[in-house]
């Protein structure tokens, strides 16, 4: 339920420098609200990935299907998620005869790599809450070396496509016949990064499978450990076990999200108590909280 | 679609004097969260009347329904709208695994009388818009004569049972033998209210039919006399449309919504002055703008 404080659930994960969009976990009501609070273009949107189908999750979908098309939304957006989302959405539009003019697909999904191109691959994995629920662990796959310049103008490769061969590891004959291997022009290939978004869960096995060595695990804190109880009973996860399951899973930066109204803005403090002795860094997201992910590093964008 | 002014469309009419609740007429996407903003109790909303099955009237629906539930909602609630609510919410519910704890009863209407009890009756007409959209005219029955405790102190009449015969309008025979009749300790009837309030739709006689001799009428108001070709188009109309409505319905007073978003808060001015030559009070409603009704007398509630 929504509070003054905090709207129901929806995390972004911008992709602008890698494919120019951004990919969206979860869309509750009045998600196209809050993205009018920030620089997101709806029509950049390009996957929407659906945890599970409680209302807080998935009651803004409609309204943002329907606003992107009239904001002239035009390339195709898939939207993956559990058994039960297509007729939903698909019955959502017609009833309230809303005609979108992208192409959409709905794909309802099981365990396993559901998506994967030349840049990424999405593995889903089920957790363990009251009804089924999934986590997505997005993998970048690893970066083109960078290409010396100063080393292939010294060796006389003339700038053009023979460079690109290299850059791709491919060694290449120049016009004299010499050869350039490509390994004497290029540093390491960079490892891309890997990060975890998990749905609501209590602590099991598969967050911690699916955030094995992410650089980010975004991980649910419905209640903190004096409403431990409250966790079990409803299928959640306190702030302490959302950072175990990135502790066994060796994981690198922790965000907690999705913390229940009963805290207030003021309690945060406390929470992050509970978990200080972690050695890994522990952000907890209010909304419209930003990070950025640069050189290894995750940094909190400050808010304006 | 909503902006950052304005929300998409929900009309809330207060009867807690008279019934200890409201109702609200159509019920767009973050309706529950403008009602956090609001002394509004949604355990106190009764009925639920929806126009038409346009996104931004009708997808706030599910989070409000479930919401309500949570924060201990236990009194029946009846969604009156056109066919196709009842199997959208349905499944919407279903979908979402939403359990609803209080009696929820949707009646999908066609023209006509679609409520009445002791206090109030409701009709629904079709009116012209792209798809079908009804308004409703909330009558309130005529209220009990005043009765004057003086006059009937002077008569003898003892505190208790009789008088309630004689507000009744019964005579009554005093234990003396004496009849004294209502009449003479009565004042005059009150006409109860009359408010009508439309959804969306172009200038139509079913609109003029409705608000016949209504105190309020709610009318949208999409476009002004510039952007009119727009309004025929869309099936919409212009505040001229909505003031010659109810100048033709001989109505009292006009209160004009849904406006476009391509209008500025600072464009309503040059909205208003369209309509200035009318005789009648005519206010245009902001998100959040309340209106009193007392002793035949509209008056906006200053905003904080």
């Amino acid at each position: 339920m929504p509070s003054k404080q905090r709207n129901t659930t929806a995390t972004v994960l911008k992709l602008l420098d890698e494919r120019g969009t951004f990919w969206m976990f979860d869309c509750g009501e009045a998600t196209q609200h809050q993205i009018l609070h920030t620089t997101l273009k709806p029509r950049k949107l390009e996957k929407l990935f659906i945890t599970h189908l409680h209302g807080d999750h998935i009651y803004g979908l409609p309204g943002l299907l329907g606003s992107r098309s009239f904001l002239g939304g035009d390339e195709p957006l898939t939207i993956y998620g559990p058994v039960g989302i297509k007729a939903w959405i698909e019955l959502t539009l017609a009833t309230s005869k809303t005609h979108i003019k992208y192409a959409l697909n709905i794909i309802e999904i099981e365990e396993g790599i559901i998506f994967e191109d030349d840049q990424f691959i999405v593995e889903a994995r089920l957790l363990e809450h009251v009804i089924p629920c999934f986590g997505y662990k997005v993998m970048q796959k690893s970066l083109p070396p960078e290409l010396f310049i100063e080393k292939t103008d010294a060796l006389g490769v003339p700038r053009g496509p023979l460079l690109r061969q290299l850059k791709e590891g491919h060694n290449v004959e120049l016009a004299d016949g010499r050869i350039v291997r490509s390994a004497q022009v290029t540093g390491e290939p960079k490892d891309g990064f890997q990060v975890t978004i998990l749905g609501d869960t209590k602590f099991c096995e598969n967050s911690i499978l699916l955030s094995k060595g992410s650089d980010i695990v975004v991980h649910e804190g419905t209640f903190d450990q004096e409403t431990a109880d409250l966790a079990g009973l409803y299928g959640h996860s306190t702030i302490v076990d959302a950072a175990n399951v990135c502790k066994k899973a060796e994981a690198k930066h922790l965000i907690v999200n999705h913390i229940s109204s009963r805290f207030m803005p003021s309690d945060i403090k406390g929470m992050i108590a509970q978990v200080e002795h972690y050695e890994f860094p522990i952000y907890v997201a209010h909304d419209f909280a930003e990070y950025d992910w640069a050189n290894g590093q995750l940094k909190k964008i400050p808010s304006e």
